[in-house]
């Protein structure tokens, strides 16, 4: 099976959902980056940034392959994915860090779990863009030190982490019943599998509990 | 010549010099893409930044590879450079636009001198970075297109653009003056050929007006 017998429409909004969301992502994680007061933190999370420049470039150029117009594939997402930051504006630098980090592990939860929905070459975009995740790992070191000089930081990013991740989470109902095609196509090709999602997003929470517990921050 | 004879505390500063220009060109014109109303614009010049954070791993891992602390390295020119960019705040998109542009401009000429100074292996490295600039010549279609829309957006830009020259150029004695080291390598080694350091400051100009003219500002 190959993409033309895929709901192309689905690739496309899905192609164009990632392409914002990795935009967007790296102008949040390049603003925040900024605030950093030591170079080498600025310089850590800007390469993070930079990752998801990468990962839009490599999204970008797929639509326009599939001659889709980036900017109209992109823009049904833009209100869901602004609405997220919007939402989620870190108060200091470790709640930068601790997005930084829940945000490219989700992420990352996403391609793999969408990968395997969808037929070649998407697929294989998708896996290339997934290779390239991972750099957030100095996070934990830096999160890790700062429960170890302040216990009481541990308590706040306890609420702050799964806050991001029920703001993420509650725009995908809306972004999945505007755009059907998309739906359809995360639902395995079957409006009657909409119970799939239900599943897929059980999948990345469980994902988020295991880097919780990698920053300290059990719950 | 290698960089053992040369005096490698000047090489140290240059490195030093650029790896902050380029970080902080980064942070600056990722913040200023953010800005434009059309997603190609935020791309496009969010890709200039990318390209600037480039240049800046570049430098930090030669530091690092010299045996140098990058941030003790950059430490000396951050009060210069946050001038430079606290005095130069573009105050719309045409004026980010053109701040993007003369920078890469300005800094492209400066790898191209300054390598005729060093020995190898920085010189490498110099022309390494300086090979990957040049992605700023969308920018010169997308003034050109503003100033043919609203002619008197041109005298505007004629004001900004040498602004940002002589903002660049007041940090530099400044910059030379605290940094001895520094200042006798741009001099060829010979503290009795400061005069070079003008007569670089010269070709920069120079290129600097071909750049005005290509973006419909002839000066």
């Amino acid at each position: 099976m190959t993409d033309s017998s895929q709901q192309l429409d689905g690739v496309i909004d899905l192609l164009g959902l990632l392409a914002y969301a990795s935009l967007v992502a790296f102008f949040q994680v390049a603003d925040d980056a900024a605030e950093a007061v030591s170079l080498s933190d600025k310089a850590d999370l800007a390469g993070m940034a930079v990752i998801q420049f990468g990962h839009f470039e490599l999204l970008r150029d797929w639509l326009g392959e599939l001659g889709v117009d980036p900017q109209s594939a992109m823009e049904p997402f833009v209100d869901a994915i602004d609405s997220f930051h919007a939402r989620t504006t870190p108060s200091d630098w470790l709640e930068s860090l601790v997005k930084a980090y829940v945000g490219d592990g989700m992420a990352a939860d996403f391609y793999r779990v969408v990968a395997q929905l969808l037929d070649e070459p998407t697929r294989a975009l998708v896996l290339r863009v997934l290779a390239d995740t991972g750099r957030a790992e100095f996070v934990i070191a830096r999160v890790r030190g700062a429960i170890g000089a302040e216990p009481a930081v541990a308590g706040r990013l306890a609420l702050w982490a799964p806050r991001l991740v029920g703001e993420a989470l509650s725009q995908a109902p809306r972004v999945a019943a505007a755009r059907e095609p998309l739906a359809r196509l995360l639902a395995g090709g079957s409006a009657a599998q909409l119970g799939e999602i239900g599943r897929m997003f059980a999948t990345l929470t469980d994902e988020h509990a295991k880097r919780m517990a990698s920053l300290g921050l059990a719950q």
